[in-house]
């Protein structure tokens, strides 16, 4: 592992990896504030779904200790208005709602903004121990000799540890074991290009880019043996919320035989949500898929896709791997989440 | 129709528009030598099936008249050497080998330059016809109200007119018929965003940009009544080889029920190659799809794929539509194609 740690909390104070510029430049923000924080989510300086949970955890409780209030209902009111702002910086991912009610839970409970930050702490320990243990489930999916296709980043940058897709691949690799992984390229934002595949180099793993829409042509040849991605959100009946593309990838795999595999934190599970049609798809701004090049016209740019829980091989949580049908043994692998009132 | 010509001859001198700078400048390229015409279609300066071939024919044609040989065999070979490169510089379409075997079978049979010259005039008037037949044996397929799903460009800078795939949304347009087209980015080389979105705005034709990984997410939300691409051959069994991406769509369109249609002048048929599998497909340099902001790894990149005969609902040419399975009335619309030995 050579990846820089997307998320820094040091002597009180939070610093992110700025994703957008990997990778070529390797440069921190300082979090100053709750602007500050919402800015780089929303923003996609820090991204993946668990990363931005923990962000803004740090980022709420530094909040709670910078806070002017000395009357405790004013305190919460402010925590209460800070928490708010920041689930709403992404819409789509379960984990920033899930942090920052935990915080928030917690403060209403009774704690103070040293417990905040302790407990943001725990929850940044907490991410690094469940992507090992994803990878401790996954890591038999990786056969010596296959290949791997993946999309997106959901890797070491995406968490804090070894990721949560990428989290067999980097304990096969530590363990000597032969493979390789085609990385999607991941349009508008170019997160395979920039982030998985660069995070993959790194560690040494046998990593090859092409474009989202090359996936096809490779699966026909023969050429993928596996494809296993994150996601941001799995609902009650185990339809995959990940980002734009995965459903196209989830139908090839279907037609041509390739088994399509999730990874996720049980954190993700969203038992409260029915289907992936209950939730809620950000679209983003015109601006990322026409850059400089593009001819001036109209634009949908959808930040993620609904993957219908029957394409679907399995899902690798840190408890275990459920199998197709996905929606039976979903429960046993997630962990049910008790929002506040 | 306000989009530049993409081949102009005048004046005894070939012209091409040099789509890689579009949409941002329309520029012409003077062609004053094999090699200007060999560097403006392996760069994709021009670019197209039925373009490329047109462009070699004048080429060809023009470097006949200036060839200083006066002894005819010695000419002959001169020629016969300038048509060997322009036929290797782009290995997959067969236009571009049809149009200059068209030229090279003239002069053996005792045409001077300026015979060639007309030929190649012949073959661009030809052109814009053909685009206008299958436009006409194409329109009905555009219903009212519907949403046409393309990808890369097969439009008028693909050509010369309207366009292959183009060609039944301008002739809607044209009767004022609505409806509207999504268009695929198409990376590396963003034709769709670029070239596509661009002349169909041009002309009016209501036209949003997507990602070429968005493709699936519209069919599941049922935004896609029709999916129509052109093809740079059509081998013997009804194979369609098109740009990289198509694959992805026709198993897209096959999961969701969109009808998945093709348009082609008739000389793109090539009963010569009996399917996909023996076409050789053009791999790309790796520089295209890194950009300067991938990661520096390795890189797949083939131009093109292969949609099997099966997936295709119908092909239309000129001559009129071949419907599924397209096999068995595919000779019917197509162009038996004579070589010389």
């Amino acid at each position: 592992m050579n990846v820089p740690a997307p998320i820094v909390w040091r002597q009180g104070r939070l610093r992110l990896l700025d994703q957008r510029r990997l990778p070529g430049s390797v440069d921190y923000l300082d979090i100053d504030s709750i602007d500050d924080a919402v800015a780089a989510i929303s923003t996609l300086a820090v991204r993946g779904a668990p990363a931005i949970g923990i962000a803004a955890g740090y980022a709420l409780a530094a909040a709670a200790g910078r806070s002017g209030q000395s009357d405790r209902a004013a305190w919460l009111g402010a925590l209460d208005a800070a928490a708010d702002r920041l689930a709403g910086a992404r819409p789509t991912a379960i984990n920033l709602t899930w942090a920052v009610n935990r915080l928030r839970r917690l403060a209403h409970a009774g704690a103070d903004a040293a417990d905040l930050v302790r407990e943001a702490q725990t929850m940044h320990a907490e991410s690094e121990a469940v992507c090992l243990g994803i990878g401790r489930q996954g890591e038999g999916l990786i056969e010596p000799g296959t290949t791997v296709l993946t999309h997106c980043n959901a890797g070491a940058l995406a968490v804090a540890g070894i990721g949560t897709a990428t989290a067999p691949m980097y304990l096969r690799h530590q363990a000597g074991v032969p493979f390789r992984v085609l990385v999607d390229e991941t349009r508008p934002l170019l997160q395979g290009a920039r982030l998985t595949a660069w995070e993959l180099a790194a560690a040494g793993i046998d990593v090859t880019l092409i474009c989202d829409n090359m996936a096809a042509t490779m699966m026909a040849a023969g050429d993928v043996d596996l494809v296993l991605v994150g996601t941001d959100r799995v609902t009650r009946n185990g339809d995959v919320v990940n980002k734009i593309g995965t459903l196209s990838l989830a139908v090839l795999c279907r037609h041509f035989g390739v088994p399509f595999y999730v990874a996720c934190p049980s954190s993700t599970y969203d038992p409260d949500t029915a289907t992936g049609a209950d939730v809620t798809i950000e679209q983003r701004h015109a601006d990322e898929v026409l850059g400089d090049h593009a001819a001036r016209v109209a634009v949908r740019n959808p930040a993620f896709d609904v993957t219908p829980a029957a394409l679907v091989t399995g899902i690798v949580s840190e408890h275990g791997l459920a199998r197709a049908p996905v929606e039976e043994t979903l429960a046993a692998i997630m962990a049910p989440r008790h929002l506040p009132a």
